[in-house]
């Protein structure tokens, strides 16, 4: 596990390196075009890490968002989004991370989350979180009213799930902001906000938060209230939407978002 | 003016390296509490740059959220908001920043906005806006569709303006999201936005921003499409709604948050 953990830390500051060259340093309107600084810091950060995990250990499996699988049944498998909120990337925004997740046996066993720029490393293995090595948790929070919600994206809940439910549930909440993506969970983990709410997730971006968020006390589920990874097959195949909160206000935050049919 | 430039970039230094030391230092749910890290951080910046101007132009008037009025008739008067977006400071995020105004006769002729956490220094005179000394634009956009929206808040504009025609543009642009106070005009000024929109704000949060935003290439108005900055007299006592563009774009914009009343 030592291992583990010291050549996940080594790959974000790898993967930090890269990326940070790239951060602002030019006007990308298209984050899906080929040459865009963003697909280029993607491509050299996740190719760096592969480089970095098939050294250390070549038999380990690595699941990719800009290359793909190798060894996907392997006991131990990597899985890389260098650039997790490419949205904020592209707009030169500050929220961007690196998330890293180990699986073990098909099931998250550690996540990393980095952002590099400003040196916040965040690992959790489900049953303790460390920012910086200094031990996290989630704060308690009774009270919809009190809570602090955050979120991906406003606009693209209403293609996923029930948009008046959570038009209604931003309205409800003491405060509402789409400070998401990785960033969210982050806030979340260490005692800074209440909720964070995704309807679509996908493998490189859900697995390390799991062991991140309850390493943290807190808790992390589907939309409905299920389970966030039911397995890497299902994952990949279908992504997962995601609710986390420090635990005391799950129900009501999953009853709020999912009403009975009227 | 090259001492009222040397002495903001000052100021920002200062003011930086004192909420720095508070950023993420407890969990603070009460921004409003006395003893709260924030208001701690944003009393002492605020003293620290007063005894600084006073220091260096002691004729000068000062305006500031935290310690009032001094000499506010002054022919040159600086306005100090050490901690903009309390939000995102309160919260651990990394969207909060610096904004220092010098007005000449009550017309805002100077804006400085600092990142202390990233040290991005963005400087603007009306007639050009400088990022760490290198020039900085708006970037053109021609259609809403293809523009990204920030906003400071989402849930609070129905409190001031028409919410319902707020809620069509979110979902008509390609992108929306709330990285907003300060850090959105950041985003715009420095060509990875195209619309930023404010229904409230107040003089230290406007006055810097718009010999920023105009020294840029942008436009800035009233959500009404009415000048934002009347009198300084006036944006004391009311605040005021802002909306900045490339310039392309605005007319557009105050036409689509402004319908005809049906």
């Amino acid at each position: 596990m030592h291992d583990f953990l010291a050549l996940a830390e080594h790959l974000a500051q790898i993967s930090g390196a890269i990326i940070l060259r790239y951060f602002r340093s030019g006007v990308a309107v298209d984050d899906k075009a080929d040459g865009s600084p963003v697909t280029a810091a993607d491509r050299e950060a996740e190719a760096a890490m592969r480089a970095a995990i098939t050294a250390a250990f070549p038999w380990h499996g690595i699941i990719g968002e800009e290359y793909g699988y190798e060894r996907p049944d392997a006991e131990y498998v990597w899985t890389l989004d260098p650039i997790d909120g490419t949205k904020s990337f592209v707009t030169g925004s500050f929220l961007f991370s690196t998330l890293i997740g180990l699986l073990w046996r098909g099931r998250p066993m550690l996540g990393v989350l980095h952002h590099p720029l400003t040196g916040h490393l965040l690992i959790g293995d489900g049953r303790q979180a460390r920012l910086n090595g200094q031990p996290v948790h989630v704060r308690p929070c009774a009270r919809l009213e009190d809570a602090v919600l955050l979120a991906s994206s406003h606009t693209s809940v209403a293609r996923y799930e029930n948009g008046e439910a959570y038009d209604a549930l931003t309205r409800r909440v003491r405060f509402y902001r789409t400070w998401g993506d990785g960033h969210g969970y982050f806030l979340l983990a260490t005692g800074y906000a209440d909720i964070m709410a995704d309807p679509i997730m996908w493998l490189w971006d859900v697995a390390p938060l799991i062991p991140i968020v309850e390493g943290a006390g807190g808790r992390i589920t589907s939309w409905r209230g299920g389970p966030v990874f039911e397995s890497v097959e299902r994952v990949l195949a279908a992504g997962t939407s995601a609710v986390a909160t420090a635990g005391g206000l799950h129900d009501a935050v999953i009853a709020a978002l999912n009403p009975p049919a009227s």
